[in-house]
């Protein structure tokens, strides 16, 4: 394990995670990426909120006050190792159980926090990617959709056809053929003055900076948004694309496969609203 | 952790797993259940062939020759314990790597397996269990369907309702509302002298079992075997219901909310056929 990342079990640095573990075992647990500035996580409540919400329909025990404590805690570590950008994903596991699919009556979660310094400056927006779209689609499951659990195969499968395809990021689409995001982020187009981001009901993750521009910055800067149903098309006839994550705030989108943007007006100026906000 | 449960890591004892690792945080890896007998895992080859197809699917290492060593040292170690019957669950995640979705371009593999002792006696057939019929559907994924990966928070959800019913085990249907399997094991359906299990195109698990039955042992026991579309009414109309799964052999269908089934004349042949391959 590199130095430049650390990580705490229930408040308590390790390396490990004791066995047997249901996060492990099944995937059956949530987590949660945020960005840390200066030893400072940001958008905390927004984070806490979904996380919130995946406890809910996991039905796991509420542990959102010890997994803010745990946050905080990390945060303070990170501060004083004077890492200017750092991450911490938190993992909330259901912990040890017997055997067998059906989760214990009384489970004892787990709350892994871990910490990596981050070498790029977050204060500049990332250089405008090039994107190609996954041959994976996402599946259905609307009892899932939204909330950041540890089942990700589909993603992994599809981040790996997306490096070995030599792109930056994958557009992914559900079994119907509609846009629903990037791998690691939520999409956005730009058409007739407006702002236009996948519906998420059957699959997808709610991004915490998914939500903020729909509520907030996007009308902040004098554009509505809108949730639709997108389809590739829709991609092709945009004016401007470019997809949001915790890291990243957003990103310029330059290319997908022979398409390509030259404006990134837009995403500057969310970029520069997000800054605002974070300083 | 119990006393009756041991864990190897990459060969050696441990109660930990060294983090961070993708299995936990994105369920990037594979699983297998095997039963032991006097310390002889069952049907090995069987195991073994479907991680095969797993690795290949989700491009991990060939790590079969060690998987395979590594399960016998385990094998040897129930065996000198005494226990009668045990079960061994095989772990294999893509061990470490750097953070997001993207697999390393040179994963190492961790195997994993965890040996428990089994205090039911395997050579009788389990009781006739009573089904319900799980809300969530399985959703489509046809690049993971068959491969028994770690992505499992659906089974456990399932298994979850199961329990809150009262139930032993949940039938489980697709989104199109065709039956799968249950939540641990496949489902056969004996009707007009012939035995049918559902075709696993979009979701669920190949079972080890399922193989077998459907190429030699129902055939020795006089009954081909069909792979169909199924539906609840398919459940209804027939004679005799029964699923399988590696630690139960098969076990017989008593009830299905109110559809009840008094025969267990093919499950329990075909339990019998079971004993004498392990004997």
């Amino acid at each position: 394990m590199s130095v430049d990342c650390v990580i705490w079990l229930d408040g308590e640095p390790t390396t490990n995670l004791p066995l047997p573990d249901r996060g492990l075992n099944f995937g059956d647990g949530l987590f949660e990426t945020l960005l840390l500035k200066r030893g400072r996580p940001l958008f905390v409540e927004q984070h806490l909120q979904r996380l919130r919400l995946g406890l809910a329909v996991l039905a796991l025990p509420d542990c959102l006050l010890t997994a803010r404590r745990h946050l905080e805690s990390a945060a303070t570590a990170v501060g004083n190792k004077g890492w200017n950008w750092a991450v911490l994903r938190l993992t909330i596991t259901r912990g040890a159980g017997p055997r067998g699919y059906a989760p214990p009556d009384q489970p004892t979660v787990r709350i892994l926090v871990e910490a990596s310094k981050l070498d790029r400056n977050c204060s500049q927006m990332s250089t405008p990617a090039g994107l190609c779209v996954a041959e994976i689609r996402l599946s259905s499951q609307p009892f899932l959709a939204g909330i950041k659990h540890l089942n990700r195969l589909e993603q992994v499968l599809a981040a790996a056809e997306g490096r070995a395809k030599g792109a930056d990021e994958c557009v992914v689409l559900d079994q119907y053929e509609h846009v629903i995001s990037v791998v690691a982020g939520n999409l956005f187009v730009v058409r007739g003055g407006e702002l236009v981001t996948p519906k998420l009901i059957e699959c997808g993750v709610e991004g915490t900076r998914r939500r903020l521009i729909i509520d907030n910055w996007g009308p902040s800067i004098g554009l509505e948004v809108r949730e639709a149903t997108l389809g590739l098309t829709d991609l092709d006839d945009a004016e401007e694309v470019f997809y949001s994550n915790s890291l990243l705030g957003v990103r310029p989108v330059a290319t997908l496969g022979e398409r390509s943007w030259d404006s990134h007006r837009v995403c500057s100026a969310l970029f520069q609203r997000i800054l605002e906000e974070v300083t």
